[in-house]
């Protein structure tokens, strides 16, 4: 995001907090509820973080079960592993018993298969059952990010019938999809919505179905998180209801687990962007040979890729032979083309990402796409004239090849070259997100790299041509 | 985001209702408030988007005020411009009037400040005051994204009280942060925070400043957007306080103003990371100039830097005419670099934007990536080696100049620049986002193209002196 505002003077509190927890987990364990009680439970978390990870259970023992099932949330994945592998399988179970259906489902999959097991078993049955249904989902999936907790009344019931129901919720639950109040009919089938903000202004006696909106956009439990996030964002909406086939509800999405969402679609999409698999994991905390594996794949393709413009310049080394003047230029026409195409992917990636473009805005795309690339290869082509008159004129070099070649040649071969790569560059920045979506794949794996690498052989094979146009009798 | 799931077939409601909402506006304008009462905002501005632009106006004529300032919020910024300059200015400032603060003055923002001036002199005086407040802000900083309708009450009331408040709010406020109550003291400095989930929880006769949280994470107003953003997404608010220099409550930025604030932000970063300017419009929007002006700047900067090659390959020229088969690896070794460094630099940038990584992590930084950049070089140089010696053995093309070198010689030079420029790549990206950090430019600035220039230039002299190393007494 945005400038360095925050950093290291960022979250004092858990550094400092860490020491003095410490001393009274040594002296006076029961005095730490007390005494962290106001604080924020990602800020406990990130005191335990700080924690010598031997305390961390120590730490959590110390607090209350709600509270410390709520320190589990914030924690990283690998530390709240940990202090599940490295606690008792009941006080585990009671942990995650605490804690929201989804986050819970989340919780288990992160650990060993056969821990995971142990502690589902000695969860009480009814969360058993809801958390097993919910690991079904792929977990970024509507289904997996969806909690089994909402609101849903009757749309007989009148308002304050509804309302001393949400209220006798809000004091059992222990956190969730309150804000919205779903209607529905005696088969839990989704007849409306209305937020709770509608509830608290509606009208005394009235009815639900009165006042309950009846369009109400859904999504399938097995829809990809991006359905999710795009629904949230264009509607505005806290909460996002998941529904089966036959539109009974099966749980909401809320918009903190929309924020992890958007969070974690956005960096696959950057990660895919830079030319790599996404990492699925924080940078910090993935495995070393994980990452490699993430990297290499798309580093060796690209490699095997670029081979080709080995190929092309095997093919032309006559001509490099002989007007061995074109190799200077040879990486900077190349990545002026690589530059451009890289600005296109970003701009259309990121724009189909937002579902500003679409697969049948393709011809809108192109016919923008067409004149910027001749446009900037034009600016880009006078800026290397004036570089290449300037040398030649104070001797820096002689790019005529000891007269051989008036010097207007070699920078019309550059300029024209520059024009063509960069038109080039933006139009296959820009059309191979389409490409690649229509035929099935994820456009954002449209990378810069990948695109680069496309534009530098086709590159070279312009380079070589607009020169053998311009030079042919003189060096060629 | 992921795959291909949302494309032409959406959002069909829109182009299926326009026609009938076109019928409707001229034979039986007062029923189209009826017949499009069940829908979302979001989808009536769907509908009003693929209206013809003169019907637009007559179409916001047709609904309720309040609901035709709902439709405006949703509609694209052109459009929602369009309307409101071409409509009288009573009912431009009856509509905006409708808006909630913030969108106000977002939408005043982008008009014509002579058209904005106009409606805003025939808003109320209240909300004219308070509209002229929010536009002293930055649109992307908090102040600027926050509303100034919220719930705040005297920590002295009972829970009863201020549910009795909040309910009355609901019902004048038209939507609105209603679901975080503030608690304050009598100069309105913020004390304490609930959400509405504990107010309705909360044991009846209980005070606030019992059951409020006294710890609230708040931002100035002139905090950048990123700042609640964070908060938003650490802590799971569903709001964030905006409060001045003496902890007096100005504005609370919603969940739904954050999630629009993530998405401009990654925007911004996506199109930072493809090597241009932010083009702060959607692509399908912005002008032909505007978007050139954003791209032509970096590229030129780039091409300009690029030059750099040039002048290194001058440098070595008459090493390039004696082994002439360096030339052929140029680009290959080159954009191996780049690739390595554009994985680097968008991993470090993600991560930092996340705060999963901070400026003293440089360190920790620097050893993941000098290994991976090792290991990775080593990779693409042992495929590097097995094409050189495969197309020697089959006779596709003769890399020993004949016979002047071994051809163990010139894939040992191929292989071991490799490891060099792929490790130089990775902690060039790696380390560049930290450096514009520390200097306090926006690690975002450290595009893939920016990192494979500086690659660019520093690869080829690797290049070249590995080649000195090994070809020394045959091709040099």
């Amino acid at each position: 995001m945005t400038p360095p505002q925050r950093d290291d003077a960022e979250r004092p509190v858990a550094a400092l907090l860490a020491p003095d927890i410490l001393d009274l987990l040594e002296e006076d364990p029961s005095s730490v509820a007390l005494e962290t009680e106001e604080m924020h439970p990602a800020d406990l978390a990130d005191v335990a973080e700080a924690l010598p990870e031997d305390r961390l259970v120590a730490f959590l023992s110390a607090l209350p079960t709600a509270r410390a099932a709520d320190v589990l949330e914030y924690l990283s994945e690998d530390l709240r592993s940990l202090a599940l592998e490295a606690m008792s399988t009941r006080q585990a179970a009671a942990l995650v018993t605490e804690m929201t259906p989804d986050d819970r489902a989340d919780v288990l999959e992160e650990l060993e298969e056969e821990r995971a097991e142990e502690i589902l078993q000695e969860i009480p049955a009814a969360a058993r059952a809801e958390t097993e249904a919910l690991l079904q989902y792929e977990p970024d999936s509507a289904g997996g990010r969806m909690t089994t907790e909402f609101v849903a009344a009757a749309e007989t019931l009148t308002v304050e019938e509804a309302l001393r129901s949400v209220r006798a919720m809000a004091r059992t639950e222990r956190r969730e999809a309150l804000y919205t109040v779903y209607t529905t009919d005696a088969k839990g089938r989704l007849l409306g919505v209305l937020s709770l903000r509608e509830l608290l202004a509606a009208p005394e006696g009235a009815h639900l179905s009165d006042v309950a909106w009846t369009e109400v956009h859904t999504v399938l439990p097995t829809a990809p998180q991006g359905d999710v996030v795009r629904l949230a964002s264009d509607y505005d909406l806290v909460a996002v209801p998941v529904v089966d086939d036959d539109r009974r509800l099966l749980g909401v999405v809320t918009v903190d687990d929309v924020i992890d969402a958007i969070e974690e679609e956005q960096t696959e999409d950057v990660q895919k962007l830079g030319g790599m698999e996404a990492l699925d994991e924080p940078y910090m905390q993935i495995g070393f040979l994980a990452m490699l594996k993430k990297r290499a794949g798309w580093l060796s393709i690209l490699m095997v890729s670029e081979m080709f413009t080995t190929s092309a310049l095997q093919h032309y080394d006559k001509e490099l032979e002989r007007a061995a003047v074109l190799t200077l230029f040879v990486p900077l026409v190349m990545s002026s083309g690589g530059n451009s195409g890289s600005q296109s992917t970003s701009l259309i990636t990121r724009a189909m990402a937002l579902d500003e473009v679409r697969l049948r805005d393709w011809w809108r795309v192109a016919v923008r796409e067409l004149p910027s690339g001749m446009t900037l290869g034009a600016i880009l082509g006078v800026i290397a004239i004036v570089r290449i008159l300037l040398w030649q004129h104070f001797g820096f070099y002689d790019y005529t090849m000891q007269g051989r070649t008036p010097i207007g040649y070699v920078a019309g071969t550059i300029a024209c070259a520059l024009v063509g790569i960069v038109t080039f560059g933006s139009m296959t920045g820009s059309m191979l997100p389409f490409l690649l979506r229509r035929l099935g794949f994820d456009p954002a794996s449209a990378s810069a790299p990948f695109v680069a690498t496309l534009v530098d052989v086709t590159g070279l094979i312009i380079y070589f041509n607009v020169a053998l146009l311009f030079l042919r009798g003189t060096l060629l």
